[in-house]
């Protein structure tokens, strides 16, 4: 044992604006019904205008406004019907002066109109004719023919993950797959003696089963990236090199989560050294502190420390917009929180970021304390509490946000 | 064209107060690594105590507590070295009175040591042995084998998606599948003579290509339900019933997007009423008051207004709580919202809920208004404010919630 380690440590705050890979993965042609959430490579544009057509927006009588001016109730315009516009169809009929034609919600404004009065305003006292109670002026009742979208503009972003609405548009504009890019293949590499497979029936003693590899494959997958296990390796001398060399070939991240002893890490520190350059060994976060930030041959590398808890919490302040980044996006999707009273003291240090799991109790932020040897404490919380790098701490009562988990 | 609507209007709030069909999916057995965001059936319970076994959580010596009482810097205590744990192995030696065993971090704790003191405090100025220089208390510097979990207790209660983290802690206990509710399948049925389907090239004059349909299943997908595009049905006469017959066969909630015209919407009604029983025919709600609840044969059934945009904030609201209860989720996971100031007025009835579409700018919300018959409103917009029911409206300068949208 060592009990040494050289750390050239960074704030979260450097990290994250400093660690910036050049690396992005490629544009691949995504189907509409598989872009949720997808990252668009350049602007979607729009073939033609939408809706394509003038259309009304009301049940009613499309007119040319002038007819209708100083129409009221005591004084109506009698205008003359000259049919009906049918969904979805051309109109067979044109709208002259001092004439009207029925139209639905959506349907298409005939030649000549240029306002549509609502049914509510009109009344049909003799066959043929129809009343006006209320003008409208050119344009009310309508949409325009490009009041949606113009042809040529951005129907959705490059660099934005689409939303279910996006999703929508796209399909308006008859854009049925998207230039995305593709999702960030993640391989998780556990290392550790102690660590055995999820699926080990029974214990020998000093084993445990890897808990840190399936929880980061979700926080992966909620990041948009792919995860892919690469299984666990020994603490053997070189073995850590190998498997490393091995995923590097097709990952755009790799993510080791580290054996918890300081043997286990210098090994790490060492395999990743040797294959790379290394930013940064050692952050100033709590819980999280020995993490490394490296890159090899291009390829963004991940250390985290050995502890379950630990790792979850520096993968998902560093991770995660990693993650976002490699897929083309620099600015992810907002987390959801919440405001609330702090019920007890947290201490920090200065110039160390803390992050402390809370639970959520009436809107108070009750902190849960414990080794971060237990995951518990994380599936307990209902989200966590920074303190910020440089506060010394933060009173009982103080109003912090809490970000929630989901 | 009738002009008239029967409508049995409710509020937002009853709608999702009182409209609560029993309907929930079968549970089935999941994997771990498809296992996320889904709802378990029943508490997941710990088959065994985690970590399972006393383990150190520092890198340091395994000792009797009671042999380090009263050391200190000045005055070491001196302990016999009695051998090493390995990690991931069974101690080979016990820890007497006097005596003291290297245990890394994650080790195990060796037999007769009830504590751990960390590297940091000790020197081994004389070979086989080890100067300790703080006291430790019982307990130090390790967790006990049930401090993670006690052996029956949940791992995961039944009714919470899970996270990211509690994949981990399934995986920590060798729980590799789960039994957790079926996502929901939702049918999504349009109606609308004028609506074709998303990958038409060319659009005749009037028609529109169904925008509806794909958002909503991106909305579905987010709410962990399982779109099932059920196409498009006419505005003839019979035709949406018979689909709509179709549809209920294996869906666990039908969604319609309805004709935009009065004469489609009072077909949709017809259609549903026919199979089942309307809950309400209006909602208090702008935009999507033509809304209507039903259930058919225990199937909920959800008509959308036949604006895309009236559509999705109906959808939102009402359906995507409606598909997590499918999924025996009471209680959805949080979105994300800030806390913004009103740009401008927010005009609005009493008794009804508004929905506005805003633009976050330097944390000012500016409401977007348009036509509802534009989906570039919500396009644009980087999320919602909601005006409630008893309120006439909002000033400029109110500090309002913002549901973003992500």
């Amino acid at each position: 044992m060592s009990g040494k380690e050289f750390f050239t440590a960074r704030t979260v705050a450097e990290a994250l604006a400093e660690f910036r890979p050049a690396r992005r993965t490629k544009a691949e042609s995504v189907g509409l019904a598989a872009a949720l959430h997808r990252v668009p490579a350049e602007d979607v544009v729009a073939p033609a205008p939408l809706p394509g057509f003038a259309r009304s927006t009301v049940d009613g009588f499309a007119v040319r406004a002038a007819d209708t001016y100083g129409a009221s109730d005591g004084l109506p315009s009698y205008l003359d019907l000259l049919g009906a516009v049918r969904m979805g169809a051309a109109p067979e009929v044109a709208v002259r002066p001092g004439g009207c034609v029925v139209v639905p919600t959506g349907g298409v404004l005939p030649e000549g109109a240029d306002a549509v009065v609502m049914v509510e305003f009109t009344a049909e006292t003799l066959p043929g004719c129809v009343e006006v109670t209320r003008p409208v002026a050119p344009g009310s009742g309508l949409v325009r023919a490009d009041e949606d979208v113009v042809a040529g503009a951005a129907l959705a972003p490059a660099g934005r993950p689409l939303r279910a609405p996006d999703l929508g548009m796209l399909a308006a504009a008859g854009v049925t797959t998207v230039a995305a890019h593709a999702r960030p293949r993640v391989a998780i590499v556990s290392t550790g003696d102690e660590v055995v497979p999820p699926d080990t029936a029974e214990l020998a003693a000093g084993q445990v089963r890897d808990a840190t590899a399936s929880a980061l494959a979700g926080l992966v997958a909620d990041a948009g990236g792919e995860p892919v296990q690469a299984g666990i390796v020994s603490d053997e001398p070189g073995a850590l090199r190998e498997r490393l060399t091995d995923a590097l070939v097709d990952a755009d991240l790799v993510v080791i989560s580290a054996g918890s002893s300081v043997g286990a890490r210098d090994e790490t520190a060492g395999a990743v050294a040797a294959l790379g350059t290394v930013w940064c060994h050692g952050l100033a976060i709590k819980p999280g502190k020995p993490t490394l930030l490296a890159e090899c041959g291009g390829v963004p590398v991940l250390g985290l420390p050995g502890n379950p808890l630990s790792a979850l919490v520096v993968f998902r302040l560093i991770g995660v917009p990693l993650v976002w980044r490699l897929a083309g996006c620099e600015d992810p999707p907002p987390e959801p929180n919440r405001r609330a009273r702090l019920a007890r003291n947290l201490a920090s240090a200065a110039g160390r970021l803390d992050v402390v799991q809370v639970r959520l109790v009436d809107g108070v932020a009750e902190p849960l304390f414990g080794p971060s040897a237990l995951l518990s404490v994380l599936t307990r919380a209902d989200g966590y509490v920074v303190v910020p790098e440089p506060a010394t701490g933060l009173d009982a009562g103080t109003e912090v946000e809490v970000v929630l988990y989901r």
